[in-house]
Order: structure tokens, then sequence, then C-alpha cells
């Protein structure tokens, strides 16, 4: 069930000790479920429950520990031996007397990691303060660093079968979109378009299945579009609506997101003003793509299109993505802002959205991309416009089926 | 928006100040998204970035502080007078400088909160490591106090309200049970069946929409029913495989959980047994509950039911289950296993999930269900039985539309 080469897993781990190395790290205690399914494969909804992928720098394959009724899954998706797969009994989870982290820190003693410098995703959702504390009564003679999106560095440049993922992942996405556009109409419930645009995503394409998204479509519809990460109701459409919809095709959870805004009539003046201006900005803003480039540049074309026109816009608009699970697919690495100097290098792949929400009103665009040598590639190949919907008027071009 | 009166809030919040009371709590820092919903109505996917309810004892309002771009949702979601909602600035999302908690902590010392006993939900997905790093260096004279599942356990008993939703998501999880275990055959994809469940998940009934649950459909299938959580592939379904289905109904988030286990063809004798075993179980569980009973007790019927056809589980086979966000639908406070003494009372609920998984086999079979004042109510109500598929036979009993 591997969806990579052992080779890739072992360059990918060999990556990560080369990071430990530099920071020191003798031990590091993985956390975040991409990490993980990164560099061991695993793949489960099981991350509701602490578990952890443990890398000692010294020891050729990580430990997998997680609860027991999830080890079968760790043996059938991983390349892990079976050995180094160690499960914890069910009377740690959610327990007010017993925690996952107790177990872990007796392992890490009983297998002499006791005394060394461990390394801890401090800012991952899936390590809580609790973890840490416990973590820290278990190994009272370790040294813990902050490995916060160690692992994410390494993740940032993408193997040839990644991209061939992310593709596919985008695929799907446009597939989405477009069946969601079709869907959205006066009179329908925004659920009915949401569970198409489910369906779609999950359906895939007639040669690849699709994975869920580490994010729901969001779709907020009127007064909504104010604000980016409303999901849906099961009201109507109105006449005279703007729809803003962001989704993501998901390929063995690779990610590739989109968003466009639709509206349904004659938009107002102001909605296709605002429209032009955040075209322009992505267009101006991939112009700039190409490796050598860093972020911040990336974010000043925009900036200055945008300004041209009088807007500005505060939050940044992009970031890496990539491998994920619920509740973000952005890798929490590279961002396209003010500061960022990440460096662009062939193989990263980035999502780009450019959302300028007024006080009661918004507009989304969004790509997704590759660096290549000399610019970059679209993942993701959809109308870039605003879709204005008049009845009975078909919007896509051309004759793709979903 | 609102989907409770201004009432229920508001007692929502007075038992919790009563527990906060209890505990010597002056400041409770809510990052649970469910807790920050149950309190506030706020609802959006915007928990993959950090964001707090602040209860403080002597202020009648919580104090909302998230991110810039969701303050809009705050304002269009909850009841909190727009004074109270308070947005930080992009520049501290996924920053290596700035982080979240510097801007809470702040926002806590500027109103005068810096020296009081602050609960923090320690072990809560929302609360890392880093957030308590940080709010402790804001806060060198506060006193920090772990609070996980305070909110959680006030949830612990429903409203009528509540009770109305999760019989809404039980009609849901029924409809998607049903188109599930109806799709899948021989040669159809996992990823298309999975697709259809997702729909009708989404979709809900022409009466209301769905809501996105907070767990995908789980449907390991042949070799991996030997396992819970993995999700689907894109491989089709061969002659004489088992398929374990667990889902969800969610409506306004609200979940009713199910599952059930297919097989396509006539089942080998030890899955037949099997399964045998687990609904006589599951009857002996149902017939002890009522008001009164604890937790355990309810294990132990089941424990001595399926210890006389010589099976033992290890793991709990139960949970409190209604409001919440990915990643899980429980909601961490009562399990039904052994040594939790929860006495039950009218309008818990539960989801009562019965598995047991063999080296290369396995069932599941589930009910979510409420106390009531002389014993249970389901709250899905879907044949209880292993579902064999021939094909061209129908196997759901009436005539149910989709």
């Amino acid at each position: 069930m591997l969806h990579f080469t052992h080779g890739e897993f072992h360059e990918r781990l060999r990556r990560t000790k080369e990071k430990m190395v530099q920071e020191g790290i003798e031990v590091l205690v993985v956390t975040d479920p991409a990490n993980m399914n990164y560099l061991s494969g695993y793949n489960g909804w099981s991350f509701y429950v602490h578990q952890a992928l443990i890398v000692i720098i010294d020891e050729p394959q990580p430990l997998w520990i997680g609860r027991e009724m999830d080890a079968n899954a760790a043996k059938v998706t991983s390349w892990l031996f079976h050995e180094h797969i160690i499960p914890y009994p069910d009377y740690y989870v959610n327990s007010n007397t017993t925690h996952p982290y107790d177990f872990i820190g007796n392992i890490l003693k009983e297998i002499g990691q006791s005394k060394r410098v461990i390394g801890l995703e401090m800012d991952n959702y899936y390590f809580s303060a609790k973890c840490f504390q416990r973590l820290q009564k278990a190994l009272p003679q370790a040294v813990f660093k902050d490995s916060t999106n160690l692992v994410n560095w390494v993740r940032i440049i993408k193997s040839d079968t990644e991209i061939e993922y992310m593709k596919r992942a985008g695929q799907i996405a446009v597939r989405a979109m477009k069946v969601g556009i079709e869907a959205i109409d006066v009179g329908v419930r925004e659920c009915d378009v949401a569970a198409k645009i489910f369906e779609a995503q999950i359906k895939g394409t007639p040669e690849f299945g699709g994975d869920y998204p580490a994010i729901v479509p969001l779709m907020p519809a009127g007064e909504h579009t104010s604000t980016p990460h409303i999901t849906w109701s099961d009201e109507t459409y109105k006449p005279n609506t703007t729809v803003l919809i962001e989704l993501a095709g998901c390929y063995q959870r690779y990610h590739a997101p989109l968003a466009r805004t639709v509206t349904i009539g004659e938009p107002e003046e102001k909605v296709k003003d605002l429209s032009e201006v955040v075209i322009e900005g992505m267009e101006s803003a991939l112009d700039v793509i190409k490796p050598g480039i860093t972020c911040e540049e990336v974010e000043r074309a925009w900036r200055k299109s945008i300004q041209k026109r009088g807007y500005q816009k505060e939050s940044r608009i992009g970031y890496s993505v990539g491998l994920n699970y619920p509740p973000d697919w952005g890798e929490h690495t590279a961002s396209l802002r003010p500061g960022d100097q990440t460096v662009l290098k062939p193989n990263m792949t980035f999502h780009m959205i450019l959302g300028i929400w007024m006080d009661d009103y918004g507009v989304e665009l969004s790509e997704s991309f590759r660096v290549t040598e000399t610019g970059y590639e679209l993942l993701a190949s959809a109308p870039r416009k605003l879709f204005v919907k008049h009845a009975g008027k078909k919007l896509w071009p051309g004759g793709m089926g979903a």
C-alpha cells in the first residue's frame, strides 16, 4: 500500500536527519500527521488520539507509537518493520489519570534515549501543552528543543512523484469547481451545491480516485462574502448574490487548492471592478515567479498592482502547500508576504490566494502552482475570471465531463 | 444566524461560570472550537490558526480573539457584541517571530487580567505546547490551572434543541449509511462509494441540510477490516469481501454516528459468528441503560455477553457525543469502560461502538442514543444486522428514499 518507493522514504529520512544534525537534535518526536506520513507512509484517521513517530539519529528506522487499535493500520500503510510499531493500551485514551505521553516517555527511557536532546513540534495541533508537561515529567534529564516545522521544511521541495500527485489533485480540484459553479443557481440550497462538490472531490476521475481534502469547501455567499472561512447553510441562493468558493482536490493526501468567485445575475460594478483588480494582481504576481525570487518579491508584485487601483490587503497572499491532514492544507513554512525571504526553487509548490474582503462584499481568486526551472506551472487549470451566472447560460468553456 | 436562543447561550455560560467558581478559575481561555461554538455560537473553519474565547468570571460576555480575516465571521455567527470581538493582525499567522498568544497575553494584561487564576485547555488540539509557553511569558504573574474538558463536561447533558439537532443528524446518518451499503458491490471503486456517502451527508434531507462531520467516513475493507481508522482507496471491491462503515450525520455541528458491517457475498462462518456476538452484546448493553446506571456498568453488560461466547475486547465501547469539529466527534468526557463511574442522566448522548478487530478480519456495529427518563432512545435507527449483499438483491427494508 506504499505510494512512494522505499528509496524516496529513505531520502526523506536522510534529509530530516541532516537537519536534526544541523540543529543538534538527537531524537525527534514527530506529531504532525503529515510529517508522520511523509517519513513512514502511515495514513489513517487516528490523529484525534495522541500518537508519534520517533526519529532517532543513530537508528535506521523510526518508531511508530500509537493506540493499540491503530497498530494494524501502521503495519498496513507504513514501510516500518513490525517491531518498530509500538501500541499503547486503550486506557490511555481520554483518561484523567494516564496520558499517552507517559507511555511515550517510558518507551524512550527503556530504549536509552532519556538523556538526549529531543526535538518537539511545539506548535503543532497534535502536540498539546499537556503532552509537553507529561514528557518533561517522564524524562527529567532530557534536553528539549523546539523543532516545529523541521520536517515541514524538508517537505518544501517536492519530488517528481509528489508533483504528479499534486497534478492529479489539480485535476480533481478543477472538476469539483466546475460542478460547484454549474450547480449554483437561484433557489438551490447551499448544502446541495456543497454535496455535489464533495462528491466530485472524493470520486476523482475515472483513472484515479480522490482523497478527503484537509479543509472542507468554503462557500460564503451574500453578506458572508465579507468573511472567507464560513462553510455553507441550507438556505437557498437569492438573485444577485456573490458566492466565493475555495476548495481543493486531494490525491493520496496531496492537495491542489483552487478559489473562484461566482455571481448569480449581473454583478454590481464594485464587484466587477474588484474582480478585475484581483485578476490583474494575480497575473502580476505570477509573472515574477521563477527560481531565485523571494516570497516577499512575489507579494510585492501583487501589492504594487492593486495599489495602482487604490486597493490594499493586509493578509499574506499564499503559502507552501502539499501533503496534509485536517485542519489545514498549508505547510506552515514559506508564506508569500512581506519579510519572507524564502528563495523560490524548482518544485516548490504554493497556493496563491488573493482574497479581498470588504465590509459587505468580497472577491477571491487563487491558483496552485509549482516553481519550474524558468517560471511556474499551474497545478489546477481553470478559467481565470469572475463567473457570472445567467439562467440557462453555459458558463464553462469546452466539453470537459464531470 | 444563531441556532439557539440567547437564553440558551446565557444558561451555558452560567453553568460554565459555576464550574469555574468550583475550581477557582477566574479567567477561562477556551480553545476547543466546539466549546467556543457552544458558548458563543462562533462557527467557521478558522481553527487551523490560533484563536480563543475568553470567559471572565465577572464579565457578562466572553471575548473572541482571532485572526483579522475571521472577525467578520465572529460578528455574523456569534451573539457577542462587536466590541467583544478582537482581531489580531495577519503577521501573527505561521510566523517565526510573533505568536498569537503574545497578542492574547497582551490583551489580558491590558484589561487587567494578568494576575488572575487562568484556566487553560491544556490537552486540547488547538492549545499547543507553544501557546502555553508564550502565554506564560506574557503573563508571568498569572496562576495557570488545567481546565481541560471543563466546558466539555458542561456540554454532557443536552437541551431539547440539541437533542432535536442530533435526531436530525441521525436521520442524515441513516440516509448516508443506506446509500453506502447500496453502492458497495463487486467492481465498484471504494472512492465512488465514499463519494456517495459524502454527498448524502452534506445534502441531508429535503427539510434540512447536512453539515460536515468531524470525521470522514471510515471504510476499511478486506484485510483492512483488522483496523478501524483507514478511510478508502480507489481500488474496486472484490467478491467475498467484508467492509466496515463508520460514519456520522451532522446537523449544525451536532453528530449522530453510526457503524455497520457489510459483506459482499455470503460471509465466512467466523464473520457471521462474530457479528452475532456483537449484536447480542449491543442488545445486552442497551438493555441496562437508564438514569442512575454508571458508564462502567454498561460496558460490563457487554463484556459479560461476549465473554459467554469466548470473545474479549480491550478498548472502550463508547463515549459521549454531540457538538464537534475535526478531528473528533467524541466529547472527551464520559467513556463506556471499566473505571468510568459517570452516572447516566436524561439527555446524555452516547455513541456506543462495538468493534472487534481480529488479526485479519473484523466486525463493527454502533448505535447513537440519548438516555431517557426510563431507558434510552436511538438517535439513528438503521436495521441492526450484518448486511449481506448478493447481486440484484435489495438489502434495506421499506421504501425510504435517499
